[in-house]
């Protein structure tokens, strides 16, 4: 698969992109990478990096999206940046996938906006996977749209749940409603009205989860509007950041701490590890017609090397097509 | 203060209900508890606790609403539950405060219908307090409303300013309200509405904030609809349970993990007292044209403790009072 990867977006571009690019091309057999941005910033990237020839190429961009822009004026004006010519490689047929750790309106905007959507789906959602006690689940949608009808949430929960299927493999997901009581009659008015159509639809649903419930791991594909979904990501990163803060914080203030904490290292990060949004690799923007792959800002090249991982692996499997597929057959099964 | 205290309502009543309630009588010099349920139960549990005379009553209610009940059906048809009748003694002037750890659904709109709101207020709100790395802050509304108008979040504003005031004793609270981006014009369609309406409003307003930054210390008052805040609360809740039992399992799995476990165990246990709900002592309904303080249904004597300490505090320095006034001036401060 030819992956392009966006080598000016991120806070720490282009140095960590190109690495987790070089590093990428070492490891895996079947990855090219295309890095777009400004030619000589990359190419004296990658001189000072060991790596196989011919498996990573530059297509030049002179424009760079800042990450405070306005969304839709840097869509607008900035015609050359590197998002632009990324996703127009993809457009283009020149690629399979594309990446990026910039401006991620900017890179939701323009994948919709050259790719459009898969055909049968009205908006497209951003799915992120987030740890459970025993593994992982996926919300979506954290952020694409911020004010959704019922038959948006229906749709993110087939999107989902074929994310889970192809991806994660796990052979019948359970996909919940994130909302304010299990019972089905709670919520607000636009989830009660999502779960009566998703109950219709050809998911395993297990009805509405509370928040407290969805780390437990009691489903696999956790659906909710793209307002809650992102509050709700970004509430759990800052809550896991305050207490392992709180923690050091209090173990600085006993006598025995310090050496306790000294011995408790390795479980530290074994736990760090399992919180780290690095080693997710970034989340795929569902229901484009395309692979589009938002990364976090601050990745780091670890990062880097596992959204192109991901990337890989949702070109390969066609989840779009699946998507399309699942969402088309799923309305005709209801309306007939 | 009397405050009368739901003997009935919560995981652990009566028991713990009228441990707390002996417990409270015996700190402190200005609270008498109206204990309200079964009669008979709640004697046998104040026989075997010893307790000062005379600051301590009982009312007899034959009814208890169980957790599992549907809100409006419960309000309408157990007309001698220890709910209905608790409040009832606050309408009737014979006690300054409710407290109860039972159905919040029922409380609430058992409240509402009986007290009714405070002059100039549209909907009420339950605020519940957070920890911050450095101390706290109010969140609200967490499930009272979960379909807002921007008007009602203006008021939440107003109304956790006041809370913040008087019961924290903090000058001028930075109030924020819950979105997914800093910038003023970055939400959805209610909160970039409501943005404006509390811009208007007589509070430090410090504008958006984001879920990530809520646990800094950032704000002091948080605002947002019920359903938003009732998945941000659960969702804290079932994070920091996951975060310690993660912890714990990764500690169980490295060598020298039990012994740094042991000489951690005073800072995890602080760090779970910063964390512990029972500390905060319930939630209180305002907007409501009296004192009304929601318990969690898990409430321990320590909990039941400290929200009749809250409730106490509520009514002594009439904060549905402040409310009100400060919710018609600024009413006539916008519309002159």
């Amino acid at each position: 698969m030819k992956i392009v990867l966006d080598a000016m977006g991120g806070d720490h571009a282009p140095q960590v992109n190109i690495e987790g690019a070089v590093e990428t091309v070492q490891e895996s057999d079947d990855i090219e990478v295309i890095l777009v941005g400004d030619e000589a910033a990359i190419r004296k990237e990658l001189k000072s990096r060991k790596h196989k020839p011919g498996r990573i190429s530059i297509v030049h961009a002179s424009q760079v999206v800042e990450m405070h822009e306005a969304t839709t004026t840097a869509i607008r004006k900035k015609r050359d940046s590197s998002i632009r010519v990324g996703v127009g490689l993809v457009k283009a047929g020149r690629a399979d996938a594309f990446v990026s750790a910039g401006h991620s309106g900017v890179v939701m905007g323009t994948s919709l906006l050259l790719l459009g959507t898969s055909k049968g789906v009205d908006r497209p959602a951003i799915a992120t996977l987030m740890p459970t006690l025993k593994d992982t689940f996926i919300l979506l949608d954290v952020g694409a749209n911020v004010d959704c009808k019922p038959e948006n949430l229906q749709q993110f929960a087939l999107m989902g749940n074929i994310y889970c299927r192809l991806i994660l493999g796990r052979e019948q997901p359970k996909v919940g409603l994130l909302s304010i009581g299990e019972e089905d009659v709670k919520g607000n008015e636009l989830t009660k009205e999502a779960f009566k159509l998703i109950k219709q639809s050809s998911v395993n649903f297990i009805g509405n989860i509370e928040g407290k419930d969805i780390f437990t791991g009691i489903a696999d594909v956790v659906v909710c509007d793209g307002f809650i979904g992102n509050v709700a990501l970004k509430i759990s990163e800052g809550l896991a950041e305050t207490i392992l803060k709180m923690l050091k914080k209090e173990i600085a203030n006993v006598t025995a701490g310090k050496l306790g904490y000294l011995m408790l290292k390795p479980a530290i990060r074994n736990f760090k590890k399992r919180t780290d949004y690095d080693e997710y690799g970034g989340a795929p923007l569902l229901g484009i017609n395309g692979t589009s792959i938002i990364s976090h800002g601050r990745s780091s090249a670890k990062a880097i090397r596992n959204a192109l991982r991901v990337a890989n692996d949702f070109a390969r499997k066609r989840v779009y097509e699946a998507i399309s597929e699942a969402i088309q057959s799923d309305l005709t099964a209801r309306t007939g």
